[in-house]
């Protein structure tokens, strides 16, 4: 009952608003959800609003989770399903509804209901949806709406995805400076139900410039009778619109805050950021230096379509093969050797699968260190000496395995020590350059994890072979004496 | 000034709490510091702590900011700075100092301030604090505490660190189901300074067990003559304290909870998880996958000793070692055509390494799916369906080069025939075994990063060097004929 009561009132919000507020158990369970389906069918088909109204107020859900149940009703179903409650009632769950299916059931509602369902959606969800269609389809929904509306909305739509303003919504409270504690907390109870977060108060100016700051927490430990700007804090910590979002996320992190306010280059306040829109970006940030290492486009996922992917992958694999030819290459320098010693050709994967394991442990340790902020431009040297450290025992050790394994293997002591060599010297370079290279990137201000994947096996493979392939051919007599 | 009476109070908080409430802006400027801490050194010396407690007042700085300044003063001067000053002053800021200077200038503090410092911060951040100290000094610090924070300690500390129990605090916010909402404000007005948030507040009957939920914004709405019990929401989701920390992460950010309440298996509240404690789980959640591919141990970073890296690293390297010892073994079956034909020495790691690449973009893109939820188990198929099919139409592109460049650089068709036809398919099964391999170590109920990066390169290694120079052989008289 209390969700559509906050539906209907339209401030249902992806984010912190008033909705997800309320954790109710999950009552439906996930076996029920079939059932769940089944009615709302049998509802759209007999045309019954009230009784599909009903369904949703006695199972009193969570819309995160009542939009999981629906999900699977496929897009047209779903598409009549808000036809028929009606956008108030169905905008707390829809904004829980996957992106993509948020997009496609947009195209196939009535022009009033889509009107009537993306006026109420909070501005930066709406934001966000609308940047991300095709410009009729865009055009058509901005010209379905009032014009304060639209002003709002394209101004959020021009704002790069990736900085403040593409994260930020424009539903905040304010309160006057000149009222009194009593008087603001009125205030708040007039504007919570609108908010995102009602928790965070800014103050502001007549130009709108951010002048002051006051959580509730204080409000509503402070004598009524106060002013607020006797109340408030003066100073506040704030980010510019075009700041870029992981520097938002950083911010918050370190200071623990609930939300930040955005600012325009004039110091007026044009936005707030909350919470649960930085859960994500933090998360991706991190997920963004995994892809990297592993050669990926960020924007890919699973749900890409194989052309997508293809195209994304392709160009690393083509720089790939070109580092692999020079791989290939300082095989080549040996071939006289290898068809003398054949076992060569058996044993020098080993070296360099080894040496390319070892440098990526080296290269992920360092990629998240620098991603921490935990390494100083100063104590790059003593990155490298830790990794080369690291490597050198390493390779003694798995070195000391092999050698011993070779020796066995080909009885020949010659190989063993060769190998045992090799491989220390290896895995001492992968620690060299698995720290090297996303040092180095860094110095020249690219990302530390930028195709350092392919650099470090590169140079584990052409070190590895070098080595054990030089040496093999120093040696080559002892080699074929046994 | 409002930070130190904050302080005095004694509810500094690392988390969201009352301090960090109050963005101010970094008046301190970084170049500052060293000014800063020279100041902060010669009160040290003349032992004046008017003037150190007036210094930090004049910049009143965040107390994150101010943790950064004083931090490179080194333990032994910290540990004066906060004799000098006292614990209450102390408290704010020495909740943003790290972890491992934290535990150190806690072992140099006298008994007194020692006892006065730790009885003041919040118990989750103590409880993670002392978890971490060797028993001998966890005794003493307990030993100085009273009674009743000894009991509530001593349960923190028992709980997994890894569980909701390790994660939460005990300092939330209550008020009674029979209170009117007028009376309930007022409640909160009063615990408001040491409580973690008063923004979600629980609802509890006689024995404890949680019944009901609602937001201070709820409460702010809701006419004043009202009762909680009517306004509040009867139905909480919660999680239980031995709860795995990441899926109450996944539960927050589902939900966009700013705080859940953690419950005993008997369904007694026992305390809160807050958000700025989830941001951190969500970014190690995604950090340990990245480190899991890169076939290293969650526990180690760039800061461990060389000791401490060796021994996570050796581990995996001696596994790896075990699989590459079967690919050597492949590629020794093939010695005959490799001696009378010695290109394939040289060509065959471009195989192995592209396939290595491709198998890792494969298994990247599933690890990160599956983390989010995003495949269900139903679909495995069509997970291995789409990335066999990049693989697929990669490796013919990729082939296709290479192919041309081997029939180029050796003048041998026979070469760049088999060389296209060995890439393709073993991107194929790149594509394969980068997404099989994740989904069943996720059917067999581990960790699909587990190892599988090492399984993965394995497969493309000798699925690689079994398809070309078992091809090579098959044809090896029309590659002599050239």
């Amino acid at each position: 009952m209390k969700y559509t009561a906050i539906g209907m009132s339209g401030t249902g919000d992806h984010a912190a608003s008033s909705v997800p507020e309320m954790p109710v158990k999950r009552e439906v369970a996930m076996t029920e959800s079939t059932t769940v389906v089944e009615h709302l069918l049998e509802c759209i088909a007999s045309g019954d609003a009230e009784q599909a109204v009903t369904l949703y107020d006695t199972y009193s859900p969570h819309p995160a989770d009542w939009a999981e149940y629906v999900e699977p009703m496929g897009v047209d179903a779903l598409a009549q399903y808000i036809e028929l409650v009606g956008a108030s009632h169905a905008l707390p769950f829809f904004e829980f509804v996957s992106f993509e299916l948020q997009k496609e059931v947009l195209l196939r509602l009535s022009r009033e209901t889509l009107a009537d369902l993306v006026s109420q959606m909070s501005p930066d969800d709406r934001a966000d949806l609308l940047d991300d269609m095709e410009d009729a389809l865009q055009e058509r929904i901005l010209s379905l709406l009032i014009r304060a509306e639209r002003q709002n909305i394209i101004k959020l739509i021009n704002y790069d995805e990736d900085s403040a303003g593409g994260y930020m919504t424009t539903d905040y409270a304010l309160i006057r400076f000149d009222d009194t504690v009593s008087a603001a907390l009125e205030q708040l109870r007039l504007q919570a139900p609108k908010k995102e977060t009602i928790y965070y108060i800014y103050v502001v100016d007549k130009a709108l410039r951010l002048i002051g700051f006051v959580s509730l927490r204080e409000l509503i430990m402070a004598p009524r009778y106060k002013l607020v700007r006797d109340v408030m804090s003066k100073s506040v910590i704030s980010v510019r619109v075009n700041e870029d979002i992981e520097e938002v996320a950083k911010k918050m992190q370190h200071y623990d805050f609930l939300a930040i306010p955005v600012v325009s280059e004039d110091e007026r306040l044009v936005g707030i950021i909350t919470f649960d829109d930085i859960y994500d970006v933090i998360q991706e940030e991190t997920a963004e230096d995994m892809y990297l290492l592993a050669n990926l486009d960020a924007d890919e996922s699973l749900n890409s379509p194989v052309g997508r992917s293809v195209k994304m992958r392709a160009p690393w694999l083509l720089v790939n093969l070109c580092t692999a030819l020079f791989v290939a290459y300082t095989v080549d320098l040996f071939s006289d050797s290898i068809s003398q010693f054949v076992a060569l050709a058996a044993l020098m994967p080993i070296v360099a699968m080894l040496g390319g394991n070892a440098g990526n442990q080296s290269l992920t340790v360092v990629v998240r260190a620098l991603a921490l902020g935990e390494v100083p431009l100063r104590d790059n040297w003593r990155v490298l000496l830790k990794e080369a450290g690291v490597g050198f025992v390493n390779g003694m050790l798995i070195g000391g395995v092999m050698g011993a394994i070779a020796w066995a293997w080909y009885d020949n002591v010659w190989l063993g020590l060769i190998i045992l060599v090799a491989m220390s010297v290896n895995l001492v370079v992968a620690g060299f350059f698995g720290s090297l290279i996303p040092v180095t990137l860094r110095k020249l201000k690219l990302d530390p994890a930028l195709g350092s994947s392919i650099l470090v096996t590169t140079a584990t493979d052409v070190g590895g072979f070098l080595i054990f392939l030089g040496l093999a051919t120093i040696f080559l007599q002892q080699l074929l004496g046994g």
